[in-house]
């Protein structure tokens, strides 16, 4: 039997049915194999925070909803995506390759990185960030996590794939300024940094184009531009046309066919309608992959579940916000005399994972009930009432009365609150972004007989606080917070662990107010992202509205002192470097983490550009006491806007704001730098107005004596005001003849730079 | 000499020279002749509040923005539009129409219909208001007033033409339904119910197409749908490529281009790039509007300007809104023992209108301060500080020190604030919507010494009042308000005129709550209408936002009472009428006007649609203790929204809410109907998802049915919800061919209507 590796030998020994066989899945989850060419099967399944592998291992081409083996379920993007921390997400990635590879999965799907453009994605809690820096410095890392382990990392879902309402029609209609800004950031900075096995290509339509057919995407900006290596492989089901997928850059249509789109695929071949390269170029990426990639057990009890159950107990701990706390009510002391009533049903059974294809065979789940019992000295009493259940929307009096009467008999009341399982899931948006209203009557009745009120929440999208935070003393966000996250609450409410999550997601004020409120999600056809790159706290700080918490907030139970910022400025233009440093200082008493936080604005622009965006970041933990300087570096991109019609990165000379703080609105320490860049080539032409041949230092003098020779009256500045917008071209029409067009010819050629400015 | 009056007789007589030369003007304002064929030149010029008509008769070819001849300056748009008064404004363009015929104008360039998509548009003094109807009834009424005259109207700016920022270059990004049910239709009710003798093109691009190039536009949605029969004539300069103004549908290209056009067009006839089949057209409809409007002078002698004024006054009456009137300060008793302050520059040197096109010689000019004193009584004493100088922003110390002393010497300070001359204007666009800090400056020290402050304002584009409101007991919103609005003003102060304004336009709490905020004005290439349909108070009132004033809003001296409304529906679908039937009195102890204004809601729809439009209204005059029976029709088109993948109006059956007020938030009386319309065609196939076809009531048993035979766990309800979304042949792909496609092929045929549904 031959043996070749070279995928040009593979290729070459490949039938043309076997290749379209190839580039289409075998089963719900598998490639095809051919074992006379030593071509194994690998395996691709869920997901971003934790393994979800079908336990039935027959690969029949259903597919396996429940019945996973079981895996370790770490916290969901939006939880870990508010820890702000790469090297946490990292190890999560480890430990999630380390799980894939003893069960001989060869790509995980996952991270999802697509950005938070409104709270009611209902498949947010699978995203990190409404930011596209944050996302990608995240995503990278646990991209980084995974690959360690020799596992593929495919990075889902490419692009623009916002909304789960007609995800599988719909056209995300998007101008290009705004995928290069928000929406294509994090998949560009995975791609650069950590080339990932695997690209999932959206189930949408981009501008009218299926992601899964879109060439732009897939070939010019992912390869060509990118240089990514790696599979683009279909979201599940994603492919409307193979023929069409092929051709513009897709490696793997997933799931299988059973045969329909290999034998569209070979018959169109055999017709000319798809060029045979094309399909080599599709095999060769899926060859390379599987020759990447595991696709042998390695042996599943080697993994250290222990291990990997404190990882996320840790992770669920890094990742929780404190939004809230008055007075310092939290943390308790576990050794003081103190009564807790702990109420709601999610403190006994936590919410801590999401709907769809993350969902997760837990290996085990720590509840928060159990765990404060655990922690709590023997002067601490805590008492529990369910409160509500989680299903239903109505109250249920006697579970609501009981609640009531073991709150008044406490010091303290902790009320679990958070989102039914039903309020948000793959496959569906949300309609609203409020906690049930009988959770909030609950925690109205609370309010009224006990002063003191710690809300815990438990939720994947953004809730809204606005409407009842005005009764709790202190708010911990604890996201979805994977199966140990009712311990790192413990942890948390406690002290044993001090908060160090921060917002990756605003918080706002009504859902009124939130960028795509009026555009999302669109109808059948198509989704306008009217709002363009205000997505986020861009859009709130652009508009200056009020909101709950802003983008970057989270509390600490110790406080941190910024201080001596700096910024210098080496090299210009594209060379342009930046150096910023701090100097941190734990201010406080405990030991905790900081997130500090670096943004950047262009208050003097071209274009209108958002008033500042996050560029850099870093965690940091400081003993009581400790101070530490921080540098940060920044380079052109990061100054730069794209500009549409030259399709490219543009930095423009000039002032730019570096603002350094502990979230968008709390910015502790400010700096001005100036940056050189070469002046912008532009290339004047009759399409350009009068008044930017003016500003043009060369064309500005010939075009005024050429002009002024026609007899016009245009040494008149009232004149030239008036022709300031017409292009120059209708202005020689106008004037019919009178300004000659071959004198202008040579102007043009004069004032043009060499080489076209694009 | 022949003398053929038919336009093909014409059409053969003319040669190609002519003919290309007869589709572009002749000079600055006219059209070319041949006295051979009684083919005369005729004149178009300005606008649409009064006519400026160049006094150098020569037609040089030379722009004339000065030295116009004496016309009668009406009120302009956006204090017309303000009048909500149909006749009143047929009465204004009577008056226009009379005027322009007395000097031999054949086309008088104006209405400006476009919509006020932002009130930082510099030209929004030109148009009337944020709602496509009061836009369309109001401009309908002008043209019918001029064209009563024999003089023809021309309808501007065609289309989407919504700022003035690159507007020769930029293109209006904006979809179907939005064009349709924001943009076009006061368009489209002018050119259905008045036939204007012609529309201009506009100097921007509508979706990447110059307007003047727009076959869309100017062809298939002007002529064919909307049955246009008059010339479409470009803006002024607004040709860039004038074979592709012809072919598109474009008539008359202005100013003339000393022959240039002409030259390219006759080679382009000859070189076949340009069919002369439409050439023809263009020049046929140059032919029927040179023939049908006037060419010669009918003596300016003829002319009645005492009664203009006279018409100018009434008209700049009703158009003022009393947006604010504490304790009843207004109207002053001219026969009280009264002192009055009164302050500000523009009481002596009123700002009256805007500038650009529509720049009027008026023939006499009223301040407000000379006609406040005539109409005083003897016991009325009236003071004058000038305050502040209109041309610049800083405080000049001794004017405001006057000022403020002169007010403190009085029983009450009546301040004339408003915008600077330069601070709006066609071809430049405003930078923010704020009076002059000094003269809010000079009004908060006035209120200072004296509490009782009457607040007048003169400004052609809204202005926002938040930031100085306090200060004042009550605010006339005076606009610019043409030669007799100082005249006008005396009035309502003294009670001689009652206010009977509404605003047109809603009056903000700040700029950035404004639609199209972060989307205006866009690039040099393209400005996204992203705010989509949701312009004017769909969109506060879609975000619940707090204004400072709605739309519809003005008070009166006297007040009214609604009652009894009562909705009937007869017929349905397309046929549908409801009439809608109210009692309006006048419940004060004054005469005076009242808007009565009836909106439309359709809670429960297909699409996003705002909480209620405006779709009639009428205004009615009573004696104090009158009262009236008022009724409107609606019909079909009222109730129905834009489909933009099936390009036609849709009807949903159902409810619909008709609230009747006096504002867009001060809604009297509600009243639901019930519509019935035939149950839209809907063309099931392999794109329709699994959720439609389950939603059809033929499509879904079958479905069912021929699923369940394949042996797939399609009877499960989980599996529907989950593949709910999924394009049917996508399901048929996945399952590989245990869906037989051509049952389904089959069953297509059974659910599907049998004629399309477009």
């Amino acid at each position: 039997m031959p043996d070749p590796t070279g995928t040009a030998d593979l290729l070459a020994a490949l039938s043309l049915e076997e290749k379209a066989a190839l580039v289409s899945g075998r089963g719900a989850w598998d490639t095809a194999a051919y074992e006379r060419l030593g071509i194994a099967s690998i395996t691709l399944t869920d997901g971003p925070h934790g393994l979800r592998l079908a336990a039935d291992e027959e690969g029949t081409g259903e597919f396996s909803l429940s019945n996973a083996v079981p895996a370790t379920c770490f916290p969901t993007a939006s939880a870990l995506g508010s820890s702000w921390d790469p090297d946490l997400i990292a190890r999560v990635g480890e430990a999630l390759g380390a799980e894939a590879r003893a069960s001989g999965v060869g790509v995980l799907l996952g991270p999802g990185v697509n950005i938070k453009r409104s709270p009611l994605c209902g498949r947010n809690f699978e995203y990190f960030s409404e930011d596209p820096v944050l996302t990608g410095r995240l995503g990278a890392a646990l991209v980084g996590g995974v690959q360690s382990k020799g596992v593929g990392a495919c990075v889902k879902h490419f692009a623009a794939n916002n909304q789960e309402t007609e995800r599988l029609r719909v056209s995300a209609q998007v101008d290009e300024r705004t995928l290069r800004e928000i929406y294509l950031p994090a998949f560009e900075h995975i791609v650069t940094t950590e080339q990932p096995a695997a690209i999932m290509a959206a189930y949408n339509r981009v501008n009218g184009v299926y992601a899964t057919q879109n060439r732009m995407l897939l070939t010019e900006v992912l390869r060509e531009e990118w240089g990514f290596q790696g599979a683009v492989v279909s979201d599940w089901g994603a492919v409307a046309d193979p023929i069409a997928a092929i051709s513009a850059g897709l490696n793997l249509e997933m799931p299988g066919t059973h045969g329909v789109s290999a034998r569209r695929i070979v018959e169109a071949v055999k017709s000319g309608a798809l060029d045979e390269a094309a399909l080599d170029r599709a095999v060769a990426g899926v060859l390379r992959l599987v020759q990447s990639v595991p696709h042998t057990r390695d042996g599943a009890d080697k993994v250290d579940f222990a291990r990997h159950h404190a990882l996320a107990r840790q992770a669920a701990a890094e990742s929780a916000v404190l939004l809230k706390n008055e007075n310092s009510i939290l943390p308790f002391d576990p050794e003081a005399q103190l009564s807790i009533a702990v109420i709601g049903d999610f403190a006994h059974e936590p919410r801590y994972q999401g709907a769809g294809s993350s969902l997760v065979n837990a290996t085990r789940v720590e509840n928060a009930l159990d765990a404060m019992t655990g922690i709590a000295g023997r002067s601490v009493t805590v008492t529990y009432a369910r409160g509500f259940t989680q299903a239903q929307d109505e109250r249920e009096p006697e579970l609501h009365a009981a609640a009531v009467a073991t709150a008044a008999a406490a010091d303290v009341a902790v009320l679990f609150l958070g989102l039914p399982a039903g309020d948000e899931s793959e496959g569906y948006d949300r309609t609203h972004i409020d906690l049930p209203q009988d959770q909030i009557r609950l925690l109205e009745d609370v309010a009224a007989v006990n002063p003191r009120v710690v809300v815990v929440l438990a939720n994947g999208g953004v809730v809204r606080t606005s409407t009842w935070e005005q009764h709790a003393s202190a708010i911990l966000e604890g996201w979805l917070a994977g199966q140990a996250g009712g311990a790192a609450i413990a942890d948390l409410l406690f002290g044993k662990a001090n908060p160090s999550g921060r917002l990756a997601e605003t918080v706002p004020l009504r859902l009124e107010d939130t960028p795509a409120y009026l555009n999302f999600p669109g109808t059948t056809d198509s989704v306008l992202y009217g709002e363009r790159i205000y997505v986020g706290y861009r859009h709130y700080d652009a508009k200056t509205l009020p909101v709950s918490y802003p983008f970057g907030h989270g509390l600490s139970y110790t406080t941190f002192a910024y201080s001596d910022l700096r910024a210098s400025v080496e090299g210009e233009g594209d060379d342009v470097r930046i150096r910023v440093s701090l100097t941190l200082a734990n201010s406080g008493t405990r030991a905790g983490k900081e997130v500090v936080q670096l943004y950047v604005g262009d208050p003097i622009a071209g274009v209108d550009r958002p008033a500042r965006e996050l560029k850099a970041f870093a965690k940091v933990e400081l003993a009581p006491g400790e101070s530490r300087d921080l540098e940060f570096e920044l380079g052109a991109r990061d100054l730069s806007y794209f500009d549409a019609s030259e399709h490219r990165w543009i930095l423009e000379a000039g002032e730019f704001e570096l603002s350094v703080g502990a979230s968008s609105r709390d910015l502790r320490l400010c700096e001005t730098v100036t940056v050189d860049a070469p002046p912008r080539a532009r290339r004047l032409s009759l399409d350009s107005t009068v008044g930017e041949w003016l500003a043009d230092p060369v064309g500005a003098p010939v075009l005024i004596s050429t002009l002024s020779g026609t007899g016009s009256s245009f040494q008149n500045p009232e004149i030239q005001r008036m022709v300031a917008q017409v292009p120059l071209g209708r202005l020689v029409t106008l004037t019919g003849g009178r300004i000659d067009a071959a004198k202008l010819d040579r102007l043009i050629a004069i004032t043009s730079p060499d080489t076209p400015s694009r």
